[in-house]
């Protein structure tokens, strides 16, 4: 068994074929120091942790994550809060900084006896339409290798080999680009707020979700294929403020602003999610936008039902699983797309012909009301915000 | 005062406003024969209901409405059911066809003593940014005349002279076309099913809505442009069957099809609602798809709204409600937007760029596998569907 890629998926699945006995080697195209310093999402649900203590896998966010249940709306009109833990399921989110999950998994995963390559770039995956497919590899020294696998699992994102490697017309793409973009960004400062906070302000949404004591996030919508570093830090901190309504609300805790990401909001879902002896994980199996912050969620929640599929068949020859594996897993993943696109139209205004970005404000200052005042509403809002 | 049109937002005003010894006249383009032939809408939000109570406007439907709290989705994956009625708030609506409360609500006004004018044409409405408005007019003798008032009402609809009156700049006009149309279809032939039904169908959208016992409404998505005689009347039900699933869920009771109609599904708010003296309610205020089936229920609770404002400021000399109306209504128009277009999305594929559309299919089945299991959505649905 060939896993490429160790981030959630590739190393949430390696964990768990490992323990169960399966063969397997995980294939990294970074290195191990650039693994630890991928700064991603931070926000697990409730399901997530427990799929990750089921394993034995969530020492480390049970020991230094913190329990998150708040959100917070800011409009110009005002603010509301959303104590989603009181809400839908009365769920919460343990708040780890994903490359601190990815340590923890690696480390679980080596202290195993687990194989990992790291520098070993997959350049195709061959044969996957049978039973005995391949992967080439460019190998940190330059060579390249042949990997020969029973399956593969493609867990190395939207750009990896294993996308790369499907037949035309194998598999099909469902996309969407919604328009917009996102300026992520990470500063030594510490939160703001004691809530994730979402701004909808006429200039363009803006983002805060506390990461660590020392460490926040915040998120500008962000003008399409303007660079990161256009804007002065001076610039970003007015605008988050602006934005935020720090006059009324409260100023921001500044700090120097350590990464800066330009994210271009896009979703898309491969379908099936197996060609052969290839199968799909993670971003490789579809793009969350980060409009809900699922796309690690989604990751390990498909990791565990590839992995039961593959020792169900692996190790005691049935198949039924991975026959099934595709489905089960599109359900989560079109449920989290459609609550994300949600969240996308509430939180922008959407680029559209004369006249329709004005209905859109319309309709999204309306959904934000409704939110505010409907229980009914909110209970939808806080099922969906923590579930996967 | 002047009214234009005799629609159910004219009608409850002119009522409210004869009630409260505001002198009103109504003018109407239509002749009253015709007037009682304008099949429309047929469902009665529980508000409604009470607003019409409220002013003695209900017997009618009391006696002759039923009581509806039940709908149907019909998909090639199955169908299911939301007793409405048990879920959210626990409201129901009351089926009353449209033209039967409109010839209440005429019948009530002449009662009273109110003045209409059928056959009266509004050609514009002058002045209407001062406090001495006029309305120009076509009599049924082709003569024409000017009628003055303090203010005017314009509940004439979407092509009526208020809207057409209004200044340049004056008044935003908030546009969707939804890019859909549907076929609406009156049969001579009982309820088939005994909920509403919405059938989502990879040929598109077909509804059925229980009128009476002897008519039925069903619509059918159509090709945009396609004149509604287009086809046959066998030919329609055919297409009705095999979108509403007959062959696995029962046959339809077919009958003669005594009028077509073809609407392109369009949206629209305009905003403020106030010009002066020019005072816009119904669907010259804001056209809301059919999808949700809405429009009689703002046109109700618009009018009510406005009478009472008039009758603050005509008899008290209290203009604040009048200076409130617009804001008042917009709340409730934008929320009915917000629902409608929730249910168009719900209920049609979304003509888009390449891919765009297999996209929102996922997200629709999505949504409806999230009605079918999801207490909470179906909550926030019952409260929206009945709401207004």
């Amino acid at each position: 068994m060939v896993i490429l890629g160790a981030g959630p998926a590739g190393l949430v699945l390696g964990n768990l074929l490992h323990a169960n006995g399966i063969d397997c080697a995980i294939l990294e195209r970074a290195e191990q120091a650039d693994l630890h310093a991928r700064a991603r999402a931070g926000y697990l649900a409730a399901n997530t942790v427990r799929i990750l203590e089921r394993h034995g896998l969530a020492d480390g966010l049970r020991r230094r994550g913190t329990q998150h249940a708040v959100c917070e709306f800011r409009t110009e009109g005002g603010r509301f809060r959303l104590d989603y833990g009181t809400l839908g399921r009365g769920e919460r989110h343990t708040v780890y900084p994903q490359q601190e999950l990815v340590a923890d998994l690696l480390a679980h995963y080596l202290d195993a006896g687990g194989r990992i390559s790291f520098g070993t770039k997959a350049l195709a995956v061959l044969d996957a339409h049978g039973d005995r497919p391949s992967v080439t590899v460019q190998e940190p020294d330059g060579g390249s290798e042949r990997w020969h696998a029973r399956y593969v699992a493609g867990c190395d994102g939207r750009r990896g080999a294993a996308r790369r490697s499907l037949p035309p017309g194998a598999v099909r793409r469902h996309h969407r680009d919604h328009g917009v973009s996102w300026l992520g960004l990470l500063a030594e400062a510490p939160p703001s707020l004691d809530a994730v906070g979402y701004a909808v302000h006429p200039r363009g949404f803006a983002g805060h979700m506390a990461r660590t004591p020392e460490v926040t996030r915040y998120y500008l919508q962000w003008e399409r294929g303007l660079p990161a570093d256009a804007w002065s830090e001076e610039r970003i901190w007015e605008e988050l403020e602006l934005r935020l309504g720090a006059a009324e609300h409260g100023a921001l805790h500044r700090g120097r602003i350590v990464q800066r990401t330009v994210v271009d909001l896009e979703s898309d879902v491969l379908e099936p999610l197996r060609h052969g002896s290839l199968l799909l994980a993670g971003d490789a199996a579809g793009l969350l936008a980060p409009s809900a912050a699922k796309g690690a969620n989604l990751a390990v929640l498909e990791a565990e039902l590839l992995a039961r599929a593959l020792v169900d068949d692996l190790a005691h020859g049935d198949p039924a699983g991975l026959d099934h594996y595709s489905a089960a897993c599109l359900a989560h993943l079109w449920r989290a797309q459609e609550f994300s696109h949600w969240m996308v139209q509430l939180l922008h205004g959407t680029p559209a012909a004369d006249g329709e970005t004005l209905f859109h404000d319309g309709l999204r200052r309306s959904r934000l009301e409704s939110l505010r005042t409907s229980r009914a509403h909110q209970d939808w809002f806080a099922e969906n915000y923590v579930g996967v």
